[in-house]
Formats: C-alpha cells, sequence, structure tokens
C-alpha cells in the first residue's frame, strides 16, 4: 500500500474514537455535574486519540475487529486525560495552557481538577472492564487487559515516569535516566495500547509481544521527535512556541545527546518499530505509516 | 453471644489486615522509591482499617472465607487512603495533620501527594484483579468486584461526594443535601466493603443487597455519630480537640438538625441496620457489635 493515506486514516479513527467517547462518557448531570464537566473539559480538548488509534490498529493486525477494542481504547484515551490534568497542576508542570486552551485547573480550580483526574482514571477501569460495546469478550482477557493498564499507568509505568520527571527537576541528570523516564512517563501506555488491541485482537502470544515491542520503540522515537521539534519546530505549524523545554531547563534529548545524536536515535527507534512489524503483512501498513511519520513530522 | 469482645475483634483484624499490606503492598526500591515510600507513609498512618474489616466480616456471614476477601479488601483501604491524600491536599481540605501526623503534602510536597494518591487508586485494581491471594475465584466475580469498585469510588459514589462537599463550602446548604454528600462521600465505600465481601464469599443476591443496607444505614450512623462527636466529644479521649467542624463552618447534622434529632437520627439507622441482619445467625455478630458501637462511641 504505497499510497497509503495517513493523514486521512488518522483523522477517520480520530472521529470514530471520538464518537465512542462521547457516546459512553457519562453526560455531566445531578449534584456531580462540575466534576464530569470538568472530565469532559480535558477528554474532549482536541486530543489526536493517538492512543486508541494505536490499540484499534492492533487488534486489526492481529485479524479483530475495532469494536472488539473500542471499550479498552477509551480507558487508554481516559487514562491518558486524567495523567494530562494532573501533570498540568501547580504542584507538578504547572502549566497553565494546554493545545491552545486553558488548562484544566485554570477553569475548573485546582480541587476540581484533581478530582476529575481521579474520576477519569477510576471510570477508565468500568469501560475496560466493560463488554458493553464488545460483547464477546471472556471475563479472563478483561481481567488481562485491566492488569496490563494498572502496570503501564500505574508506579511501575507512567506514575513512575513522572515521579522521575519531578525528582530531576533543577538537578543534573544523564541520558540513561531521561531515557528511563520517556520509557515509563510516555512508553508504557503507548506500549500498552499495542499491548491490549493485540490481546482483545485475539493476537497470539508472539504477535502480542512484538507489537508491545513496536510500540517501545515508537515511544521513544514519539519521544525524541518531539523533544527535536522544540528545537527545530515552526511556530506556526505546530501552533505553540518552539523552545518551551530549554526555557524550562527540561532534560530533553537534543540538550543530553546533541542535535545529530538524537537525530540518529529516533531513526534508530523507528527502524526497530517497523523491523518488529517485519512478520505482518499489509494489516500493519497503518502501524508502519505512523512509525515512519515520526521522521518527518512538522507538529 | 452476648459477650462478643469487639475491641479485641476489631484489634485482631486490624493486624490480620495490615499484616496482608505488608506483605503484599509494594516494598519502596529502585527509582519509583518515593512513591511508593509516600503511599505506604499514609496506607500505614495507623487507620482503624474499618472497611477491610467490614468487607472481611461480610464474606463470613454469608459463608465465605477471609482469605478469599482480602485482596478486595485491601483494595478498599487502599482507595480510601488515596481519598484522604487527596482530600488534605491545600487545594481540598488543606489539612496539615491527619490522625496526629503531618499529611501526606506536609511530608512529601504537593506533586508527590497526588501521584502517591493516583499511584494507591491504580494499584487498587491491580488488587482486586488478583487472585494471589484468594486462589478459588472466578474472572467473573473479579471483574464485578472491579465494577462496583469503580462505582463506589467515582463520581457516582465517592468523588461525587466530595465534589458537593467541595461546592458546598461558603454556602447554605439543607439537610437533604447534607445527606447525599455523606452517603457518597464515605458511605458509598463502607456500603461496597459489605457488598464487595458478600459477593467474595459466596452470597445470594438477597444476601449481598441486605449486607449492603447494612452499610448503608452504618455508613449514615457514622457520619452523624462522628458530627456529633465533634460537639460533645473529649479531647483526651479522640487525641484531637472538638470544635472543628464549627471552626472551619462543616455542614454537619447537630449544626442542621440539632443535637436532640441528630442523636434521634443516628439511633434510626443504628437500629435500621441491625434490623437488616435479621435473617443472618450468631456470624453476623462482629457486625451488630460495630453498628451497636457508634451509640456509645467516644472517639
Amino acid at each position: 500500500m504505497p499510497d497509503f493515506d495517513l493523514k486521512k486514516y488518522l483523522a477517520e479513527r480520530k472521529q470514530m474514537v471520538d464518537e465512542a467517547l462521547e457516546n459512553t462518557f457519562p453526560e455531566p448531570a445531578g449534584l456531580q455535574k462540575t466534576v464530569l464537566e470538568a472530565s469532559r473539559y480535558s477528554l474532549f480538548a482536541g486530543g489526536k486519540r493517538l492512543r486508541p488509534i494505536l490499540c484499534l490498529a492492533a487488534s486489526e493486525v492481529v485479524g479483530g475487529t475495532t469494536d472488539v477494542a473500542m471499550p479498552a481504547a477509551c480507558a487508554l484515551e481516559m487514562i491518558h486525560t486524567y495523567s494530562l490534568i494532573h501533570d498540568d497542576l501547580p504542584a507538578m508542570d504547572n502549566d497553565d495552557f494546554r493545545r491552545g486552551k486553558p488548562t484544566n485547573h485554570k477553569v475548573f480550580g485546582e480541587g476540581m481538577a484533581v478530582l476529575a483526574g481521579d474520576a477519569l482514571l477510576t471510570e477508565a477501569f468500568e469501560f475496560a472492564a466493560s463488554t458493553r460495546l464488545g460483547g464477546t469478550l471472556t471475563p479472563d482477557k478483561l481481567l488481562l487487559v485491566i492488569r496490563i493498564l494498572v502496570r503501564a499507568s500505574g508506579y511501575r509505568g507512567m506514575i513512575g515516569g513522572q515521579v522521575i520527571d519531578l525528582e530531576s527537576e533543577n538537578r543534573s541528570v544523564d541520558i540513561a535516566t531521561v531515557e528511563y523516564m520517556h520509557i515509563h512517563k510516555t512508553g508504557a501506555l503507548l506500549s500498552a495500547s499495542l499491548e491490549i488491541g493485540a490481546v482483545l485482537g485475539g493476537g497470539s502470544n508472539e504477535q502480542v509481544s512484538t507489537l508491545t515491542r513496536y510500540g517501545h520503540h515508537l515511544g521513544l522515537a514519539f519521544q525524541i521527535t518531539d523533544d527535536l521539534l522544540d528545537v527545530e519546530g515552526d511556530a506556526e505549524v505546530m501552533g505553540k512556541q518552539p523552545g518551551s523545554d530549554a526555557a524550562k531547563n527540561k532534560k530533553t534529548y537534543p540538550a543530553l545527546l546533541g542535535l545529530a545524536k538524537s537525530k540518529e536515535a529516533a531513526r534508530e527507534h523507528v527502524d526497530a518499530a517497523l523491523d518488529a512489524l517485519t512478520p505482518f503483512g499489509d494489516s500493519a501498513e497503518p502501524l508502519r505509516a505512523v512509525a515512519r511519520y515520526l521522521l518527518v513530522r512538522r507538529a
């Protein structure tokens, strides 16, 4: 599929995920109205839906459907969203804007932002434990997905990475620590998106671990190219000013490795991600296109 | 069992729960050390373990074991602990001390306290999804327990109650709103403790709903008597000064109903809790003793 249209694919899949979230995430009502409004504010703040899209794609690569993976895909996006709300808090990264909009606590206040994050995290496990959209999954598989979600998002994964980020502020750290941080902070949930999709789609153990490996390298390539954009990116295309990492004294790949070595590392991880897809045929073309895109991304 | 020794029972059960948590909650190690230290600090800060104890008791009342309910009992305590850490944050109740010790954010900083709460909540679902301590549970039952936990702790339960608490500050509210708040903020997880214990112990649907009803009334009696202690309690026995609710302008039962009517309401809920236990024999004696104790509690 040399003519694979990644842009169209991502737009269609984003809409599919948006609709699933819109139809299943609870409507603000009653005395808990505000916390659901706050949750929805961030859940529908223009996210790219990368994790759910990867999850659905992994299910298809191993011969499954998008339907069977959709509740877990929604759960992944809810967990990602909760992590952004809590990360933006004044006690953490103290960010006032995200994707051009005021962050959750700037609109709803800090207390409500903490609760909205808590609510999204909690409800994610309802989605993961649910068969309402999928229908045909065995309870064993749902439990396995819940355990993968916990591992990827808890102290062994995303939270563990955020802890390292928090503790690295104003401290000198080496490249190994930075890589360890990224593998946990963003990589774990990205890999889990692939792993969960492959499990739900009925993949063999080998297929599941191969796709998880793809996710691992994709996550690192994503982070490195993100760091590179902050140095070399075009403000107009990105919709934000580059240079914010340097201003915040963030530990980035370019800062620690230099530009040339960072670009080399990004290419190596994209190659390794593509290599992991070798056993799969045309059905893996979306995943290949996503990996290749990272080397030419401008936003 | 007129000679049932509640004090001894609670002390033994607390130790049993403490040991299970100590043996299964991850040890602080590696780069995520701090967040596990922060989680453990609050998890082992001297809690009474009321929710796990009720969960284990409910399992026994319907003929189950304590072993089968222990992982979920630990999950309930982890969720309770996370809620205390987040509630104590400056953006919420802004408490510097809890049970005579500095609150989590006073020791570890606000950012780490948010993450420790997040980690406890996330890991609770690992415990609930796990059979490592129980062994013989079907995946269906574990999924059911997870859904009960989500409902009780998410926006439909505890978080919903906390939202109402947050929004009621410096605002006049009626007794119906206060009761609704308590039913959600503390009642939902208490009821869920009974419900989950009964499910895991193999109770019939009727037994499960009867014990859940006990939990509902126990939760309200617990809250009302807690409010009463803050008016009439003895500082020396309680280990803290009474009057803090009034000082904080908290919406309490005595403030809204007066002392006499509050005491009457507490008695009515204890009676209703005891009434729910009528179908059960001697095995429900611990639950009866807990309910009766609320009317004579001094701390």
